[in-house]
């Protein structure tokens, strides 16, 4: 296999469905035949993890916002270098649950960070790779954190207040709009039946433009 | 106490005698009634303490260059916001083990990495806020690594070659002579009593300005 991997993503609130959805992906994609690798992030190898449980630790409440986002690009140089460029460099796609869509949606329009800022470490750790695809799973914020906090434990992101998330859902809607044709929005608020039908159609059509 | 504290930090390659030197200078402060600090870096705060051992390991010997500089950054930004900063605003003088010309020493002239780009994240934690006074304890490398290896366990930048440590020092050294009045240059290859009386004379001297 030469041919280089694609790389698509997964987007959205917490309660967006985006577990659930990746394996749609990943089924469809293994049906066509795909060799492919599913992974997430915060997270995506042994140190990344690690990374991930700083991150997500309630006892971290007071976090600063820069830390937050550099343990984030942290976690994804890790990622990028070990799994993610090795997979697709093999002609392998990756599926990831969260890439720097969400970076710019939680750190930029959840915390208030510059964009600038988080251009330059996405120039810093990425060059010029980004998500050949995103599905961003889009629904209301009251709709996604019923779904969240019916279970057991909140991490400390999922703590954040309503008005948090109100920012971080119009911040991926804006990105939609600036880049519709990577970044294709979803309607996750419907029943279950009809949004994998949304997500096996958004990415039929991608594998239809891809032969 | 309303006057804002002082920041001291002192620099140099394994081995050069920082610990020793870091409580030659909190001896003489709290000689001079002085009400201190004293921390290291990376750490001083028990995140920032989580991070030191994720970049110390030595399980973690293929850790990209990026994932390393953007760990010691999220470290800083933690130990900025919650330890330096607090005590500086309240009067109480800081004397830290290490700090960001070390990242320019090591993961610049070390690793190779842009200063440019270490220079951006400088500003993204710290805004303006710089040492007040640096010791810079200079030796050879190789009587450096010699005292060095004389102890237990490595950590994972101990394992590092000679020549890497030999562009470290260079590069400590350059900032010495770019930047004379903060960065006071000690030869730390003499023997402990010569070393020490160094570092208390430039201490006196700074401190005698202070007043």
């Amino acid at each position: 296999m030469n041919e280089r991997g694609r790389f698509i993503t997964l987007e959205g609130i917490e309660g967006a469905g985006k577990s659930t959805q990746a394996a749609v992906v990943c089924d469809l994609l293994t049906e066509q035949g795909r060799d492919l690798v599913r992974t997430r992030e915060p997270g995506g190898t042994e140190m990344a993890e690690r990374i991930r449980t700083l991150l997500l630790d309630p006892a971290h409440q007071g976090m600063s916002a820069e830390a937050e986002l550099l343990l984030l690009f942290a976690a994804r140089a890790e990622h990028l270098a070990r799994t993610i460029r090795p997979a697709l460099a093999a002609g392998r796609w990756v599926v990831c649950d969260r890439f720097t869509d969400a970076t710019y949606a939680y750190q930029g329009g959840g915390r208030g960070l510059d964009s600038a800022v988080i251009g330059c470490l996405e120039k810093l750790v990425q060059g010029s790779l980004r998500p050949d695809l995103t599905l961003l799973l889009d629904l209301p914020v009251a709709v996604g954190l019923a779904r969240t906090r019916g279970r057991a434990a909140l991490d400390r992101i999922e703590t954040e207040n309503e008005e948090f998330f109100d920012r971080v859902r119009e911040h991926y809607r804006q990105r939609a709009r600036l880049e519709p044709a990577r970044i294709r929005l979803i309607d996750a608020g419907a029943d279950l039946t009809a949004v994998t039908g949304s997500v096996r159609r958004v990415l039929s059509e991608y594998l239809a433009c891809c032969d």
